[in-house]
């Protein structure tokens, strides 16, 4: 097995809402979209929207979604202290929340969380160690 | 604000028996690791586990993680139709779970999903029109 994750799925209330957060707030531009998916060229991993039930019914039958904290989170890191008070306000103008404002966290970064419409977490970090690669991915 | 996704991180129930799964049993190499939490080096976005009530407490105060299926999953697109179902069998072996076996899908490829151990859920997929970089992402 190739250690690699393709895409990365959100089951979505609104896939024209979340499609409006994403590609117009946030501005990811869209590899494929249609009324009833989107999917947007992220870097590396691509992510992808689907409606929930229908996410929950290719999984397997009798799969129920469950509400709140799903126990995964997505970062977003960027390469300049600054931008993650810009990233968390563009988020919000977007539509999403801001669920921790930037602050000093104990690992040495600075980082915030902002949830998009349907309550999926985002860190926004950013971290004196961390470098990218030329197409945006973390060296680590 | 770049279109990129840095890091996943799964909120695991035991930080061992994950890295067990990931790196012995999937063959993910850990880019960074400790007692406390793992980064495996994915290509591009990079998978990170770490106990689950911390990840909650580190997102803010007073998130609680639900039971159940969190609304995300995650694909691990191969190159050839029959490595969904050996990809599938090396989860198994690796303590995972096969939710759904190989199937034809709706949309004319081939898929399958296993669970982690802390119920994660990844599906294998294969698809005849899916193309890759010289880095295993997918070119869509």
């Amino acid at each position: 097995m190739e250690p690699r994750i393709s895409i990365i799925t959100l089951g979505v209330a609104d896939v024209a809402r979340s499609t409006r957060f994403y590609r117009d707030g946030l501005g990811f531009e869209t590899a494929m979209a249609s009324e009833g998916y989107a999917v947007f060229r992220t870097g590396g991993t691509r992510l992808a929207i689907y409606p929930l039930d229908k996410l929950a019914e290719d999984v397997a039958p009798g799969i129920t979604p469950a509400k709140g904290f799903g126990g995964i989170t997505l970062a977003h890191n960027v390469r300049k202290k600054d931008e993650v008070a810009s990233v968390l306000q563009l988020a919000e103008k977007a539509g999403g929340k801001i669920v921790k404002t930037p602050q000093d966290v104990f690992w040495g970064g600075y980082s915030g969380y902002f949830s998009d419409p349907d309550g999926y977490l985002w860190e926004v970090a950013w971290g004196p160690d961390f470098k990218f690669d030329d197409n945006g991915a973390l060296v680590i």
